[in-house]
């Protein structure tokens, strides 16, 4: 089955694993006659990089993209965009302590149970790693929104305990993180993203809604828990006469006074900004002892070294930006699919 | 495109508009042999009826389900199960006056932008009534989950600002809905939803993970507007040692101490259960006048008579249990696929 | 699996059995807005009708299509267009003798080997009486195409040991089945298909050619055995020099000398002529009895009764027509996909 | 669009282009803990690779196959398996004089008018070489195939005027190639192939029959332009009591007494050998002037140099057998999606 693959127009096939030779991609439907931008490719790439801040994962991943079709001359022919990002700086040895426990709340455990073996390396298939080609896919989706003026922007509202409406600066996000390093712990946080210009009509009115894929690609990122969109869960403590968002003309245009639909009623975009959260649970390899059982069952207790990360944040930003662009650029293209 | 199908190996098409000739569905992929529990059915159904109480539309829905395929001598022969639902009593008159205007938080006007066209009796294709055939297919679903033990229960656990933790019983949804219905408004709830015996091993690791599948499922859903899985939003403001579930040995099988994680690490259920949330808006149609505008683009003042719900609980639980009942079969089958 | 359904963009789901209660199917993808010219849909049935003629089957099929969704004051809405065609002079009784044997060359036993359970009346989900819907379906394609100024034409050009390079008139094949018939034989066939004014650059380069498609369409047909593309199975006997399509420019267009091709090179349409040929074997129900087994494997004689055709063809080739309809729409609506 | 994906549960999505960086693939859906044999991929590898005779491009592809990911330890761990064959002797000097001009015949004029761009170097993505990464997905494929014992052999019975109902020899088709590269032209030809062993119950009823797939599957092949099942084209000369395939009991199994069927009946395989054929149209590049259009339209006279093929066959027989398990297997895998 192809459950590597995302989308139906702009369609991205992912491989690899943390460990293995290389992760990448195969991007299938994009457009002909784009110009690649690989730098922009690059710093989006950069901003999901470990080994930013003294936060992150200090694992050296160079993260050189080498595409190896579909471009000519710099442009895209229509012809599937294959590229690949070598694995480097992977210390296997690193991860002998694992290859016979299934460590809490990782996907160790379900991987042995599913496929009956698994590349234990840095978690393999399931490490954060394997996000990588979806941030390329989605930088070069988001070059095509460009051109139509979507702008996706992303903060963290949400830091365990600490909450910040507007989201948090960057200085903030490292000082909050810092807190919980020094206790060998990590915590979750909840993103806000917003997506700016979104046409009217995208999404399918029954299935396919535009929320419904929007919350399909973010609860596939590593360690989310949650989605919400507008109002989300905050809409059920509401009353209609609260929640509704009238309609009025604005401009010559029709436009509602409110957004808490977040951009989208009844599957389909109305026109006003997307406006979506993402939880995230905390990671959870944390730097304290834990019980857990080996592959034979026994019960051990579980110590891992090295360096890792606090949070998600905010190396998972990228990351939702690129589903949504992936997204809302797909149904672009489907939307063509009924104008002949 | 094939928006209207919801599944990959167990795959339901629905069809129908609220106030057209019929809604119905076509279910591909149903194992053959079954003997279908018609009677059951028909209970599913009429837990999702309206004119259940005087909360509830008093709009008479026969709901009498025709099978027209797929069945032979009350067994399931492999073939495509196509059935529909009569519509009624539909008394399309009662929507002359929303002809020409864009109710707000419904889904006229997305559906005009999007189609130039819309039957905007009854709401049409974004009618609720739309979720009837997954009541229906959803309760196959069930009836082939239950020969492998697996159930599926729901809950109200928020209605506005009244929350219970173990769900409300349905007087106290009654008596809180009745206080939203004499103020003329609606209101939103949170629905609670676990799936018990689960078999370890569902979902995909990347794309197609088990809760992606389930949140895809979820946000189809009239109204909805949030989901979370375990923890869900809660689990973003606790630590990486609250939040991890330990493994432990009990009789013999490899166990989690705790369930934060919801049944599913790394997008593939674990064998506990599976434990999710859904968020729903307040039904938009308020029995007090709301400005809007016309289709001419004149703001007009809106009225509605007659009766509506007051929420989409208790109506609902029915569908969200289908729809998580076509997730997990689908991925049950689809677990078959890699085995030979 | 969604094993019913046939196309990417207009898409066709088809359920039903032969002495059921309906065939019918769901249009998923059909434009919004398009008017539906029923009695078109009723007079391309009415060619696949039986009982036509004295060489075709009796049984009165009305083949009165019922439209349950999908259409608004006699418009497409874009939403999915379902429709029953009830089963009304079916006598199930006429199959009893065949319950428990496997007929020669039918499905039957291949069904009872897959599935565990058939319905045999008539063939069930095997019969032929199963594509009506996918003329109804190909019908809409075509109100479609015809707006674009595309057209579909078939013929009979092989009938046995007869062939007629332009197709045999009305006439000839009634002479030539008569022959047949009195023999208590059946026929095998060939029907050459051309499709006009079919634009360029239809189908994808790798997999998804569009021959490809059109070969898979057309052996989805009940009987085919073969399918060609331009020169087909000729062109093997043929040399580069003698097959190579040279380009001219004519009136300011590219255009090809010749159209060895059939209208198609690298998967892609070029804009000349669509041509292929279908091969059809004769219709295994002839009226001699024949060796065969029962369901418990004991050997037995079979004798069928009653009227039967006498050859796919004249029935088939609405059936033909239309199937290329839909393959040449839903590449038209595809190719929109890659423009934004 | 997965335009470039091939399968629906075990699934190839291929990328590349004759003279880029490389072509290669992504296997999803290959079952987990197969121990794969990378010196048969090899060896079918050299069975499509040029320069094998005097009669093939010389073309020197190392065809060297690096995996990527979704092996571990030699065995395949459920992820996706990437591979990449790297396009080292690729002069695409070679092909600066086709560049600016459509040759005969080609898809250079088809990719033209649908991209608006292409990678005119060796034909780009249109190149025969874009199904090496098939015959790597297809000898992996017959590796999980012969564990079932199940057999996949070719031959060429047709070249150009000269048939040969047992296949020819190697020999044979050397000399009959030479005769006509001393003409400097390329011709046609027939394959024939022949599955065994293949399961009872393979394939759906009514889309997706099994030999509906395969018909796919090899008109998706480069200069494939017919296919046919069992009797074929031959079939549409026969009479039913000629073509019927009879049931007898053998050795307490049911069985056909022939098999004009050719292993498929109403779209399911019955246990017999599959058979089928594939018709090719001769290589279009020949070694004599032919007139054509530059992409400016002005009538110009093209001619080669270099050495190129005469005909697709042999290397053309490793890519249909390729398909041919690639087909089988999905069919396996997708049969038990239905058992529970």
């Amino acid at each position: 089955m192809n459950a590597n693959t995302f989308g139906k127009a702009y369609c991205l096939t992912t491989f690899g694993e943390s460990h293995g030779a290389a992760v990448g991609g195969v991007i299938d439907g994009c457009l002909a006659g784009l110009e690649v931008d690989k730098s922009f490719i690059m710093s989006e790439l950069a901003r999901r990089k470990p080994g930013q801040s003294t936060l992150t994962s200090t694992r050296n991943e160079a993260d050189e993209v080498e595409f190896l079709s579909g471009l000519f001359e710099g442009r895209t022919t229509g012809a599937p965009i294959a590229f690949i990002i070598r694995n480097i700086d992977a210390k296997s040895s690193d991860y002998d302590n694992v290859k016979d426990l299934y460590r809490p709340s990782h996907a160790d455990f379900t991987y042995q149970m599913k496929y009956g073996i698994r590349d234990y390396r840095g978690g393999g298939r399931a490490s954060a790693r394997t996000l990588a080609p979806c941030v390329v896919a989605g930088a070069i989706a988001k070059q095509v929104l460009e051109k139509q003026n979507i702008k996706i922007v992303s903060s963290v509202t949400k830091l365990g305990q600490k909450a910040c409406h507007g989201g948090f600066s960057t200085n903030e996000v490292e000082e909050i993180l810092s807190e919980y390093k020094m206790t060998n712990d990590t915590v979750g946080a909840v993103v806000h993203c917003e997506m700016q210009n979104v046409p009217v009509g995208l999404g399918e009115p029954v299935f396919n809604k535009f929320h419904a894929e929007l919350a399909y690609a973010m609860m596939n990122i590593n360690a989310a828990k949650g989605f919400e969109i507008g109002e989300g869960f905050h809409a059920a403590e509401m009353s209609g006469f609260e929640c509704n968002d009238l309609f009025v003309k604005e401009n010559g245009k029709i436009r509602t006074v409110t957004n808490h639909s977040g951009g989208v009623q009844g599957g389909i975009t109305n026109g006003e900004n997307v406006t979506f959260n993402v939880a995230f649970k905390p990671i959870p390899t944390i730097m304290q002892p834990q019980q857990t059982v080996d592959v034979q069952g026994n019960e051990v207790e579980y110590n891992i070294e090295g360096r890792h990360d606090v949070c998600v944040v905010p190396r998972v930003l990228p990351v939702v930006e690129a589903m949504a662009a992936m997204v809302t650029l797909d149904f672009i293209m489907l939307k063509n699919i009924n104008r002949l």
